[in-house]
């Protein structure tokens, strides 16, 4: 059973048979075909050699098909993923280095460890820290970044820059020695992308083709923009006229390599590898979510921990760099019909003999071309509506998601996403920490309590009620004393202060000490504190403690015998029957 | 009535008569008398010329007299806010050196711009992020340092360092160096003063005495301890053998100093000012507002972050460092009767005079006296019962004071503070992470809905409600998107979902975006999603969403419409009438 949870192939891998082969086969061949440009895009993008990309996308794919959940999730370099990866790894070392593919191996592993680390401790809870506006802020901006740093390759010039002001700068700077060539191929490529990408579809339905014909024609369309440049470029002789291209890959299956541990390279890319995780965790989560939810089945989130964790320790060993479920490929192995995590299994193969057979032709292949993919598939990412979405709901999560994304362009993804986890935090905290306080009085003829100033209600001058609607701590402990001396120092007549728990879930130890404060100083002005309808479990907890025992007052069952008993006792108002 | 707010002082200032001022000025010479020595001590141990502890009593007192709200907090160097400062000045300059002095003053400054700033906008609030076990930990802690680190002077030795570890390496180290004649002072005057605050009061008390002479011959035990040292090392040369002394102290009123401005130095001490800041704001806040309530008086938090900000701008500019309101003098003031503010304004002309007249008679002090001095005041901070407490109250508490008793005595008080800081928020949103959901069922004959676990209810297989006990937001937001996703796949006959949300204070919009995920992933698998008891304000934000076009099910108004709509519409159960 337990061997089941942490292994969930032994689960769909009995019961494997020849319908979920085919299908799994078919997904296969599709996805095999769409991740080739990708991968090479991607490694570019992370600033590696591009069989890197190609390695990432073998290992990790057997692996978690082992490890993980969910069915669909197809594990591979996504675009984010790798912006971060070039942006921690620019910090240690210098691109083009065998020190900087070292450290890829490097963050790919200490991100592998820390994801099976929280997936171990079941706290997969903390990926909760990355809000919704926030993830939304910072793909939307990270989405931009990564365009701008593709159109150095675009306009064949050399930028470098991990924010959007530094690469913007950069280009400018160098746009005297852009070379034209690469232009025309660059935009060209971009254009026919975006046209496969919008009107190639509906196109070929007009004429007749089947929706699967034409999905397959979508999905093939850059690699018949790798076919056409590659091509002008050997015929033409392009790339001595300055047109950069890929150059030699070596032939070769995944080599066997070693991550760098010296403890400095690790201190240097800790941050940056729990802040991959993370966030290569959430989005994968929240796609393997909605396929599974499409077939009823289920994710369990600390395998999925488990699962990723392995597919990046995989990466590591493999040539590869940080990886994580891709949204667009999932969907994709999805829609292609993919039954099993064999069907990733069957992908691996694919690439693999990709990689021992098909790199000789990608020697021609110019980095526009690559950047064309990659500033097509981001630019899909960009979506400022979630700005017009938080500002109509919720002004927090609209300064979240602004100071998001404007972060992450000026300062970098690392700060700008960090400075969004906090800001939430912050502001939810902020939130909590003036918690809804309402003075009641009796409704009369009845035993209910309303609040004082939106119901016709009956008071007494020397008792004051005040119901408190959230559960306390810390934050907002020191508010409550502030609003229980200011209300009781407004009148001198007052002897009661009654406090009425009906909402209140929790009282932490900071709030107990409030309310031992609040107990001392009402006894100084010589007014009782009394609590009423205090729940079973805070009951209990308060019961450990000696507040009860100092008391200058009574805790009440119901809000009405406390009401009862200190206006009887005051003697100064009929009792209510 | 604003310009009141900003300045009490013309609140009280109006009505002050001679009855105020007798009580104000014997108030003035008892805490006179007793900061003399304390001051001089505290700049020992912020490892400042001992001037800078007196001149750090003159200018804060009068500026707070002005714009402070309560009326009898005492102002000025206090033990913990001096190790504090000894600690973040330690990290840019050498002891002893004018760099460290102006360091001093520029921390002040900061640190009184900061309290300000957070006061004019009214952001008080933030020093709540302090929990009470926090506190009491991290006081605790910091007494044991500042013992221990007093512990050299008595030794006549010399030790740095800024954890217990480094100082009892250092202390172990250099302890073949140890004056014996300065021990002998040290013990004795430690063993007289620890007597003095235990043992004198009942003696005299049984020895006839008025309270009133008891209480400050008690007070007045620092200073025979300080007359007679300085005695003894002036008659028999002590200072020759060995016993380091006090020396020369200028003759002068506080002199006009400026802070160091250099943009290094301020990013150096920006974060230990606002820590300072922090940590001296709660603790004077909480001492300010116990004495007020004894008084039926009301002190403003926000008011108070200005009159602590300009009393610690007035130390930078006149040769002091940071300060606050201290437990002891406070207190001290109280019970002598301070009236007003103008009681501080009379201590600080004491100080005034003390510092013209009386700094030639303390050049044979020694060192080991102020220490002594030192170690008792601040032994009686520390109190580890607040482990016991928290222990039996609530585990989460416990965790974050032990984290930050352990950090600030192995690593320093800045990380030990901030870990606690960071530890409470981590456990507190833990918390909140897993909200209570309860599965309910109709209980026979009546509208109400219980938890089917504990009591004896209606269900229908088609239909599950589950109600949430807990605000909704980023956090717990994907726990709900898991927990309905696994109850659903559990049961394929299950129909419809309803999510009473009677005790939901809060939507925000991840949470929102987790409803939208879970309604669609409902559809998905054919299954109605429904919201019942949702509460006005929660609805009005649902309705400014999409969430409402597109939810596959309906809102209710009671839970009791709920049950009996979707259990009519499955047609399978006899609608309860």
């Amino acid at each position: 059973m337990n061997l089941r949870r942490y292994l969930p192939i032994l689960d769909w891998g009995r019961t494997y048979d020849r319908g979920a082969f085919s299908n799994d086969m078919v997904a296969a061949v599709i996805v095999t075909i769409m991740l080739i440009p990708q991968s090479l895009a991607y490694a570019l993008l992370a600033g590696l050699p591009p069989e890197a990309g190609i390695y990432a996308s073998i290992a990790p794919i057997i692996l978690y098909a082992i490890f993980g959940t969910s069915r669909a999730l197809a594990v591979g370099p996504v675009a984010v993923v790798s912006l971060l990866t070039a942006s921690a790894i620019g910090q240690v070392a210098e691109q083009g280095t065998a020190g900087y593919a070292v450290a890829a191996l490097t963050l790919a592993f200490l991100s592998g460890g820390f994801l099976m680390l929280l997936g171990v401790l079941r706290l997969g809870f903390l990926a909760n820290f990355l809000s919704h506006p926030v993830i939304a802020g910072f793909i939307t901006a990270s989405g931009i970044l990564i365009a701008a740093s593709q159109f150095k390759h675009i306009l064949g010039i050399s930028a470098q820059g991990h924010t959007l002001p530094e690469i913007l700068m950069q280009l400018w700077e160098n746009l005297g020695q852009t070379n034209w060539i690469t232009v025309v191929l660059g935009v060209l490529a971009t254009g026919f992308l975006f046209w496969v990408r919008k009107g190639l579809k509906p196109l070929m339905r007009r004429l007749g083709a089947t929706p699967t014909v034409a999905d397959f024609a979508t999905k093939a369309g850059p690699v018949a923009a790798v076919v056409v440049t590659t091509l002008s470029v050997w015929l033409f002789g392009l790339d001595e006229r300055g047109v950069k291209i890929v150059g030699s890959v070596p032939q070769s299956l995944p080599p066997l390599t070693m991550p760098g541990l010296s403890p400095d390279l690790i201190q240097a890319l800790l941050i940056p590898a729990i802040l991959i995780s993370v966030i290569g965790f959430v989005e994968s989560v929240s796609v393997a979510q909605t396929l599974a939810a499409k077939k009823r089945q289920r994710i369990d989130p600390d395998q999925e921990l488990i699962g990723l964790g392995a597919a990046n320790i995989g990466a590591a060993f493999t040539g590869g760099y940080p990886v994580t479920g891709g949204f667009s490929r999932s969907v994709v192995n999805y829609d292609a019909g993919a039954a099993t995590p064999a069907a990733g299994a069957y992908t691996a193969v694919g690439l693999a003999i990709a990689a021992m057979a098909l790199t000789p032709l990608v020697y021609f292949l110019p980095n526009a071309t690559l950047a064309a993919t990659i500033i097509v598939a981001v630019l899909s990412l960009v979506d400022f509506s979630i700005l017009k979405k938080t500002w109509d709901y919720s002004a927090s999560d609209f300064v979240a998601v602004t100071v998001t994304i404007l972060l992450t362009l000026l300062m970098g993804v690392e700060i700008g996403v960090a400075s969004g986890v906090v800001i939430s935090v912050l502001l939810h905290l902020y939130k909590t920490s003036r918690p809804h306080v309402a003075e009641v009085g009796l409704v009369p003829g009845t035993q209910h309590f309303r609040n004082i100033h939106r119901h016709d209600v009956e008071t007494d001058p020397k008792v004051v009620t005040l119901r408190v609607d959230e559960s306390l701590y810390f934050i907002n402990a020191r508010f409550l004393e502030e609003l229980v001396q200011s209300r009781v120092t407004e009148g001198c007549e007052i002897e009661h202060v009654i406090l009425m728990f009906s909402a209140v879930n929790e009282v932490d130890f900071s709030a107990l000490e409030s309310l031992e404060a609040i107990n001392l100083r009402l006894s100084d002005m010589g007014v009782g504190l009394h609590l009423s309808e205090v729940k079973g479990p805070v009951l209990d907890r308060l019961r450990q403690s000696h507040l009860l025992d100092v008391l200058n007052g009574q805790v009440f069952l119901s809000q009405y015998d406390a009401w009862r008993s200190v206006t009887d006792t005051s003697g100064q108002t009929a009792p209510t029957s």
